[in-house]
């Protein structure tokens, strides 16, 4: 009884949340005249019908990290389940399943759309659409922590299992310093990208809505071309506003600390770095036969990696057509995703940094069978519970990986576009290749296999572990 | 220099075998007068005037795991390089690179071939083809020990190098007797199949071949449509016999001890023939339209999974034309592969079980933080030895399996296939999916591209590590 009040005390919270933020689409609907601001305004009462009276019970201060992963995971369905009511009501996604789709797709930054044109939709709606990845982006019980304090010690776990990443640290003592200190900087970084844009020549309602898609890694755009018909300029501030939004926020934290030096020196980030920077010339080089020019296939290269290495999936060409080298090496960026503590999707560079420490002490303890040797990352010891969830993460990513290809294959779509609809779903990136290619969208599939991405989309965002100790759970518990 | 001279000597013994195995094939030679007995003869020579001067140095006693596992990849790099010359000598495959393909094709009981008409090749050719699988199944080093004592105590750093799975263990305390006991079980399967393919009325020389080929879960065979022509009846017996070499030797080593119970309630055992029944089961249904009646279905349904979960490769049909989901189950059959300690390749069911125990572990460590739990297999505790390292395996066999697949991408030939030709050569299968389908060959590849394919047949036959430790100690040390 006691666990089931905290359960739905946060979810009371959460709708009053969501509540206040669908004024915001509702703003723009009065602001454009669209005329949806009814709808928008009918789900807030419908949050706060529903949200008010389940805060009224005063549940217990503990939850152990189970208990938050469950809550986490709940609580993101619910936010999901409510957030696509307006497109319902609104017309502009009439299907509920399709707009659950679209509204996991936008919480959970993946941005795969069903939608086969973007641009009929009202102006609200797809401002609700690219708000929802800035809101999912940063994670929504780090902006309620941010807030006000919930549950006091207990926001660790609900932390803990929102955040990306294996170990979560917090970057300043109390989690609520550090909860506000990472909104803070997520705000910094969304207002200097709009600023950009907009000193680029393009309006505030485009710059906002491209900056939500770009620093929450989600990639719902304006236009049925994704990024295509952007000048030069616009793409290249998206592409290095993506690359940073990919990157380890600790790594901001040092350089606003003014410890440049340590910032750089942090090893994911390097990594990252160095997988973008080799990638850009590799795909240059494959692609300047297409373009002719150097220039022309280096800032379509930035703009491809920064997209689906970050999991956004914004795109300015069809790379679908490109050759068979660039789009491999974008389907590996895809399993590979930015920096843990980032807004990116996908396994992350530090998983990925782990495992090759781990290959290199197994060869040097072939080698060495006496050596006791400890792994360290930025100089310390990483602890064994780290590696071992780190290990069992990654194994479990492809289990669920081929699970959901064998699902989704019942359908008997090509193998391409199978593999690349979970690869984008799961990394939380958005489009694939062939028939879920960057010209493409997810409105031909199944309401079956939609289910099955709508599950991938969310065990993606929330790392698998949260999703699935929810599903272990509903399993009854043999003794 | 120590060190080089155990290398040497047991390189010189390798090619002593390799020697007296080439007599087998020109036998067949004279036999069938196809007049290449002389090239056999020639190679036999070559292996022998090598061989013994290597043998005159007597190297010291002691071997460790780091110097077994490199032995081993070198010599069977080594007995390949040799064994492609007798194809090249004989006209039947001119091009080395190519001969070398199918060579290390034929040892690693891969079964992927570079012919376009393999009934083009000699009599004796193909018996050497073939014979090369049942020499590669089970280990030339496993056969080296079995006949002969080699360096003492060290032997057991030769068989863990070599043999499959994650933990080798002597199912007898000595080694010799070991090494002796799974040959003597290798020799009994084979006779069972080939007496039982002679009752079925094929002739002799077939029967051996398909024996070779699937006791030793290769995939080699003597017609361009593979196991197509054969009677039902034949077809159901290379069936049962490939699935049963997939299974853990143990196995049968408990029934001809007697302990029929314990064979059955070997997790892993139980466990193979659980996903073997329900692959039949979702294959049979899905392909029952195509074939109309559920007969056939299941028959074809049961050879094309018992080849593809054991790594042989053969196959009765073009199951490239088969819908979606048989194709993506047979995909993840490749990926799974056979027991630890049978002649399968893949990533072995064992590490699958320990992968989805660790899951569970992980899930209830998330429930009862404080709760110690370890992990057990048949009843004893596995080492957290062989959990790491099993970790370290999977995440490493993707790592390569991608980095395979990027090197590949280089020639432009669609996903699937190249997909399929990483996944068909690393877990040593034969053919995959698209332009190296079962009807299909690799002929058309690159050199570039082939090298790589062996690369992987090698990495795979030999686990990985064996292969990765070699190339590592060809850098340069770091201190």
């Amino acid at each position: 009884m006691k666990k089931n009040s905290i359960i739905l005390y946060i979810t009371g919270i959460l709708l009053i949340f969501e509540s206040v933020f669908l004024l915001l689409p509702m703003i723009v609907s009065l602001i454009y005249s669209d005329g949806n601001w009814k709808w928008f305004l009918l789900t807030t009462g419908i949050c706060l019908a529903l949200g008010i009276p389940l805060t009224r019970i005063k549940p217990g201060k503990h939850l152990s990290l189970q208990e938050g992963y469950i809550i986490v995971a709940l609580c993101w369905i619910v936010l999901s389940l409510v957030g696509a009511v307006p497109f319902v009501l609104s017309g502009d996604i009439p299907d509920y399943i399709d707009a659950l789709f679209e509204t996991v797709s936008g919480f959970t930054t993946t941005g795969a759309s069903i939608l086969s044109s973007v641009e009929s939709l009202s102006r609200s709606g797809m401002f609700w659409r690219s708000f929802m990845h800035w809101i999912g982006g940063m994670g929504i019980f780090m902006f309620m922590m941010a807030v006000l304090p919930m549950l006091g010690t207990s926001d660790m776990n609900l932390m803990k299992a929102e955040s990306t990443g294996p170990s979560v640290e917090r970057i300043v003592p109390h989690v609520r310093d550090s909860a506000r200190l990472m909104y803070g900087m997520y705000f910094g970084i969304t207002i200097a990208e709009v600023v950009c844009l907009l000193l680029s020549g393009m309006d505030l309602y485009s710059s906002l809505l491209l900056t939500f898609g770009s620093v929450g890694t989600g990639g719902f755009g304006l236009l049925n071309d994704s990024c295509g018909s952007y000048t030069p300029a616009q793409q290249v501030i998206i592409s290095v506003f993506m690359t940073a939004s990919g990157i380890n926020y600790t790594f901001y934290f040092f350089i606003i600390s003014g410890k440049i030096k340590e910032a750089f020196h942090i090893e994911e980030v390097k990594h990252y770095l160095g997988i973008v920077i080799a990638s850009i010339v590799i795909i240059t080089i494959n692609i300047s036969k297409i373009y002719g020019s150097i220039g022309i296939s280096l800032r379509q290269a930035f703009f491809q990696v920064a997209s689906i290495i970050t999991t956004t999936g914004y795109s300015t060409v069809d790379y679908d057509l490109w050759p068979e080298l660039s789009r491999t090496v974008l389907i590996i960026l895809m399993m590979i995703g930015g920096c843990s503590g980032s807004t990116a999707g996908g396994i992350k560079v530090y998983r990925i940094v782990l495992l090759m420490k781990q290959l290199k002490r197994e060869l040097s303890l072939l080698r060495h069978p006496r050596e006791v040797k400890v792994l360290r990352m930025d100089g310390s010891t990483v602890k064994d519970s780290v590696i071992s969830s780190t290990n069992v993460f990654i194994s479990v990513y492809f289990v669920i990986f081929f699970a959901s290809l064998l699902f989704i294959s019942v359908e008997n779509y090509d193998f391409t576009t199978g593999f690349t609809a979970v690869a984008a779903t799961i990394n939380n990136i958005g489009p694939g290749l062939s028939l879920v290619g960057p010209s493409c969208n997810y409105g031909f599939f199944t309401v079956y296999s939609k289910i099955i991405l709508i599950f991938d989309m969310l065990t993606g965002r929330l790392e698998l572990f949260p999703v699935l100790l929810m599903f272990s759970m509903l399993k009854p518990r043999r003794k």
